[in-house]
């Protein structure tokens, strides 16, 4: 006999939870569709060379193997052994579990090139696996909610990506938000004007810290790796600065030595205005140019998004990438896209108090059960009930009232009807609200007619 | 560069399966709901304790057992190669992928049973993983939607079962199905009378191919399994039964001597006299004292669903069994469940042709884009659309109108909004039906009237 336990890093997900956790991909789901995105599937296990070079050393490392299936290790040697377990793995395992939406999306697209509609637009909500050490709020296994288009340079993605942020976050009650928006060319050409080109992806590390590391801890760091007290004072006027977006002049002022960066900008400019085309009320929209989130992928704009009111990280992110299906052997295909993070989004919901009452997911009434003969009678009340679209059921066994009514006060539900000898007889049922306590003698019509309206 | 390619045995979900796999999803789980089951996820990974054990030898070699993470090889040696795949799994292997959605579940009850409110009804939607060899309509990633209630014996559960298959399948639009039902006691007493008893497992293997092989395949089959001609003809009274449920009293004069025996048969008229009650129309169900489906495991009622016209096997089983969580520590915890089978059902669905019409889901209006002017022009156009609740989306890029109608048709969007320098100055915009191709020219106010209206 096995002590149960869940494997490290994983979670069960109860019926509580899971009304909210369905809130959100539902309303994530909707807000997709609502903008013409369409729904797409891929398997959990992938070939690992679909997988593996896509995220890095660091990425190989954390993809979860799965093992070949039969005899994985006829004719392994001592020497198999000895040459270390990078080797070993490709001799015993040739599967991976997928560790984000965006590689299985780009094999899909590279597949089915010939027969998809460009530019594609699709949604993909499914779990992921990392073998990363679990901690508060990390976990190995968690859902992605991706949105993604692919086969346009067309910036009406990225206006349309901040339309969806607004307004997915609004349906799920956030109101209290900031869209970060910056462009890797903004960044490119910080480089460049600083006096260290090509160098942005050093500096950019570093700059992804200042939130919590301070300017010095920045310069410090920078320091480290190479750079010097002329490159640091070159950058200090850019890390001071706040945008709101109604002007970029002293950034255009200060990156005006780079035709890149005024590339970007234009950019940046162009996406600005079309949110404001689109009419979009009180826009939480700000640039943030230390805004670097995975530079080695993003080639355009870059999007990050904080919830007010809480200590937690980035509830969404996201941006432009120009070489999708490079490594699959189709080149040129641009595209841009947004992860909505379930887990903090929950967390987000759950501090601030904003999941709305989902009690309509779960049983609205529940039939006593007193003996068979009541129960045989009760039986045709919860076929009325479920007919008009009400969530019913009876209390399995023949149980004391107490016990009854704990069951339905544990399980949330509303109202119960109690059926004993007496309103079989009169043919009024007991209708108990459980909340006030409140009981009300009605007929079965009378019943169906009060949760038709209750709806 | 690799060229990408799927799993074996696995698939990927485009756009128009997503959308009709989505419908038979969504209204299972209403189903569900509305007989009173509450939604419970548990992890793709689980410990390997937790899964060996319970599906047999064959399938603790059909779980996909996942690699250790880091250093899985170190301290292994010759020896542990000489052991064989068996024992060196247990070395470099702690966590394996679900197999199927009852251990998890068994484990949770487990695991949450100080919590829990019981009986506890829960559903699940989610895929489970085998290294079966991939064939035609066999898959090694599927979904499974199970519904189960754990800690009561009521019968009330089997017949709910009855029930809620019926609703299910008829709201999916499947009308024509026999949901079959036998007892394990009733196999236990055909064992006893034929003389045979507490052989019923090898009995049950034969005769559950009775459908393919025929009676004398099937006595063949019994007779190399050491049962003698005694026993045959015995059992041959019972093989050419047919029970439409009105009476079991054919079934009862020949199980007479079975005590054992009786009792199924008394669950099974209870069951009936139960699904009357509910007023259930053009009841489907049907006694099946051939049906044994996973024997060793079901101790009750056990259930299946066959659909009419199509030669796919069955689409839907069950049944109830007494030691759900004793592997786990846990007693005395009776259980009752089915299954349903979404790949098969979406099969027949297809094979029938009884998907509705979901375009719906997929987006109602497109907008053209004809110039920077025009698409900023439509921008307004777009958010009012998307405010009364259309799915609208812009063509992305300046494009020639062939083209852009091309791709509203290749994604099957049924209307299109025309926006040109003439419809800028009149404030008349061309709505275009896709399907007859009729053009109308109406004010943005009377496109949102329409729209309104017209969902």
């Amino acid at each position: 006999m096995s002590k149960p336990a869940l494997a490290r890093g994983t979670r069960d997900f109860g019926p509580e939870q899971m009304a909210k956790r369905m809130f959100i991909f539902e309303t994530i789901r909707q807000t997709f569709r609502r903008f013409g995105f369409q729904p797409l599937e891929t398997p959990a296990i992938e070939n690992l060379s679909v997988l593996m070079g896509k995220y890095g050393e660091e990425g190989d490392q954390l993809l979860f193997k799965i093992l070949n299936s039969g005899d994985f290790s006829a004719g392994l040697t001592q020497e198999d052994l000895e040459n270390g377990p990078k080797k070993l793995i490709t001799r015993i395992s040739e599967k991976g579990l997928r560790y984000d939406l965006t590689v299985p999306f780009a094999r899909f697209v590279a597949m089915n090139r010939g027969t998809l509609a460009f530019p594609f637009k699709r949604y993909q909500i499914q779990p992921v696996w990392r073998a990363d050490r679990p901690q508060k709020g990390r976990y190995r296994e968690f859902y992605q909610c991706d949105a993604d288009v692919v086969g346009t340079r067309s910036l009406l993605c990225e206006a349309e990506i901040v339309m969806m942020l607004h307004q997915g976050l609004r349906h799920l009650g956030i109101e209290a938000f900031t869209v970060k928006i910056n462009h890797r060319k903004v960044l490119t050409g910080i480089a460049e004007v600083i006096g260290a080109p090509g160098r942005e992806a050093a500096l950019c590390v570093a700059i992804d810290k200042l939130d919590k590391i301070g300017q010095e801890g920045v310069f410090a760091e920078l320091l480290k790796t190479g750079f010097n007290e002329a490159h640091l004072s070159a950058l200090e006027p850019f890390l001071g600065l706040q945008f709101n977006g109604s002007s970029f002049s002293r950034l255009e002022t200060l990156l005006a030595g780079s035709p890149v960066a005024m590339e970007g900008l234009a950019d940046l400019r162009e996406v600005w205005k079309m949110v404001e085309g689109f009419g979009l009320e009180n826009p939480a929209l700000e640039l943030d140019i230390t805004l670097a989130r995975g530079l080695s992928y993003y080639t355009g704009c870059i999007f990050e998004v904080k919830a007010h009111n809480v200590r937690i990280g980035s509830i969404c992110g996201g941006g432009r990438y120009d070489n999708l299906t490079e490594s699959f052997g189709v080149k040129d295909m641009s595209g841009v896209g947004i992860s909505f993070g379930v887990d903090r989004i929950y967390d987000v919901m759950e501090e601030l108090g904003l999941f709305p009452d989902l009690q309509q997911e779960g049983t609205k009434v529940m039939v006593t059960n007193f003996d068979a003969e009541a129960a045989y009678y009760g039986l045709n009340v919860l076929a009325r009930l479920r007919q008009v679209g009400c969530n019913a059921e009876m209390y399995p066994d023949s149980s004391k009232l107490k016990k009854q009514l704990d069951y339905a006060d544990r399980k949330n539900i509303p109202y119960v009807v109690l059926i004993g000898s007496q309103e079989m007889e009169t043919g009024k049922l007991t209708v108990k609200h459980m909340k006030s306590g409140q009981q009300n003698e009605l007929t079965l019509d009378e019943i169906i007619e009060l949760f038709i309206k209750n709806q």
